[in-house]
């Protein structure tokens, strides 16, 4: 692709590294922005600097935060002895959204994966594995998602903290609510089959 | 979307404002702009207010340019007596990429669409006008796409130059090289037959 201008240039190769955004769709974004009056840009830009400069990690829980400790572990209203494992800030909003969870979260910031070179100690496993040490945690529920490295990441920390006495569980795993079961794949049916919960509980919502 | 943080929400709020950039994508670009060095998005932010602040448009093809008159107005070994009519900067970049070009553009940045509330002084036509009534130029060719708007604009502009004697054409318009014919629309194919070329002139290239 060759640029009539070197600061056309220079703004659709910046944008093309973000992820999924090639240089077309940077080029379109761009070409976009120069039609938009220059408060557009502006206001872009400085969304994009404030937040990467001045956003928190909850020091509790590491989600994203403004203040040292975030909302949901400052609130007392939830249940600080429930943790909810999970690997990004996406799944606390995901699960927040749902309304079903009152307690509070430890984002892992990732998984084990030996190939990527991403190890416990790159992740926020010590923290998790010390605060679940130091007392207080009644349950541990495990929302990683079911493939080889959320596995190996449960399995790693389940095995850290077997010692400890305290329940570990994992999210179900079964078929969506409204889906048709011949369009399941056998494992999530053959999970949903082996982990079935008695009729009466499958009324309640809480 | 609820967020734990006001700057995330911002800067996924301002992101999302690019054309096709739903809020779950921002979040996504947003959350890998944390994950990557700040530079990163420092860089990203300083080249989008500069481009935006300091970009020119050629003040005789109205194309994007880091100048006042751009390379290819400014390039004494292009025809400037044949100028091709195109919609967008976008267009200019993949007809140079073809190699096939040697005139100079005429960038109108956008089509007529009494619709969408553009006429032809909202767009760089009254400048391609005067520059014909000027005199020099010896041909021009229409490379609008294929709409209603496009053969719109180019019989308004065809019609207010009519009496000056030069000559007018439009890209050939038929089967793409290498596509098979039973998959092509009929009025493409139709249009291939009623515009056939000397099968010897099928053989060159330039």
């Amino acid at each position: 692709m060759e640029f009539s201008s070197k600061l056309l240039e220079k703004a659709v190769h910046e944008m093309s590294q973000l992820p999924g955004i090639g240089k077309r769709t940077a080029l379109r974004l761009v070409l976009h922005l120069l039609k938009q009056p220059k408060e557009q840009t502006s206001f872009l830009s400085q969304a994009l600097i404030g937040m990467r400069e001045e956003i928190k990690f909850c020091q509790s829980c590491h989600n994203i935060s403004d203040t040292e400790i975030c909302e949901i572990c400052a609130n007392p209203k939830r249940d600080h002895a429930l943790v909810c494992v999970v690997e990004d800030i996406r799944d606390v909003m995901a699960i927040e959204n749902t309304g079903q969870f009152r307690g509070i979260y430890h984002v892992l910031g990732g998984k084990i994966s030996p190939i990527d070179g991403v190890g416990p100690s790159q992740l926020n496993i010590p923290t998790l594995i010390k605060k679940i040490h130091e007392g207080g945690i009644r349950e541990l529920i495990f929302a990683l998602s079911s493939t080889m490295e959320g596995d190996t990441t449960n399995f790693y920390i389940y095995r850290q903290i077997k010692e400890v006495s305290i329940i570990t569980s994992t999210i179900a795993r079964g078929i969506s609510v409204g889906d048709e079961l011949e369009y399941a794949d056998e494992v999530t049916l053959g999970r949903s089959i082996l982990h079935r919960v008695p009729f009466e509980n499958s009324f309640k919502n809480n």
